[in-house]
């Protein structure tokens, strides 16, 4: 994932459009709020993959990427659709996508608001609490992403994870979670399907469906 | 650390003697017992480096092993000088290194002991507990060794943190941190001197020493 995410940043400086420039132009910052992974097959240690990543459409607020890992036979190994926003650094709110900002990018305007899952508040969760680490921020003291999907698992049976890989992930971020906060980790399983959520001072900060599949 | 760990274990293929044939051949597993890391300056950020790796002597139970790290002007950024020792699988006590196993690297016998500094127990430490998570485990159940460097750090301040970075680092690996298992990193901080402990069950799991610098 991060690794993807690396490249779509590679496109957009490519483009002229760096974070920098956009952050010095439109005081802006691009945001993931939501990805949908869909696992045929991890890759191996050692393997050479290939990702490519394609700004597919956009409409007001929301812009969709896939992303697509290929094995050196061509077969695809790992697809994700990610949404993305633009946030106004000062106010922290989701802004209008500027229509000269994203015209590089050649993806189709779209009137539709493409949605994933209905995330349902957990019910009967189990909770464990975790405590946000220094090498848990990125450069800019926020949580790395990647730490939610770690956070999220790590409550999950030991031999369960041992035993199961995820075919399908669907995860989203809701609120940025702060540094020195604790967060629940939250997990309603239910056989191969596990629901998860992350939240801190009264806050759902992110929320996940994961589907297991045994290996 | 990793990547240079990495080509370590690259090297040990191209010579047949990958960690698989040996544990086949010989019933015995690498594992690093000490680091010493001097750092003139952290890659940045896509930058690209070139990492070598040389097994520089023996004795009868420890291998000496340098990695140098290389900007693209051919300045040394990092040196690390790591102990190695070979471990019975089954008794997990250090196994005399067999010659014709390292006969292939081409380094030099030596009756010497090379020895890192004296780590002293520590008196008036601050603890603090972690818990050790599913994703701190390698392939092979133990915990990864880069995790003791992340658990040892955490406890400094944050303001510390940000506005120093490591030049020198003593790190010794005493003992494996069994999942499960609640640790304790303990602290004791001499102004840019830190020096810490990783202890569990009674035990201590690893030292360190760093030495730090003001950005």
């Amino acid at each position: 994932m991060s690794v993807a995410l690396q490249i779509a940043s590679d496109q957009s400086v490519g483009l002229g459009l760096g974070d920098e420039r956009i952050f010095k132009d439109y005081n802006l910052v691009w945001v993931v709020s939501e990805h949908e992974v869909t696992i045929d097959r991890l890759p191996r240690f050692n393997e050479i993959v290939e990702i490519e990543t394609e700004p597919i459409s956009y409409n007001r607020y929301f812009c969709y990427r896939e992303f697509r890992v290929y094995d050196q036979n061509g077969e695809k190994l790992v697809d994700i659709f990610s949404t993305f926003v633009l946030m106004d650094y000062d106010t922290r709110k989701v802004h209008d996508v500027p229509e000269d900002l994203i015209a590089p990018y050649e993806s189709e305007k779209i009137r539709k608001i493409l949605r994933g899952p209905k995330y349902k508040a957990l019910g009967k969760a189990t909770d464990t609490l975790y405590h946000v680490r220094y090498f848990d921020l990125d450069i800019n003291g926020h949580v790395n992403n990647s730490r939610y999907l770690e956070w999220m698992y790590d409550v999950l049976d030991f031999d369960f994870l041992k035993a199961h890989t995820p075919k399908k992930i669907n995860l989203k971020y809701v609120k940025e979670v702060q540094y020195g906060s604790d967060i629940e980790s939250r997990l309603e399983q239910d056989g191969l399907i596990t629901k998860h959520e992350i939240a801190s001072n009264g806050h759902i900060n992110a929320q996940a469906i994961t589907q297991w599949e045994k290996i």
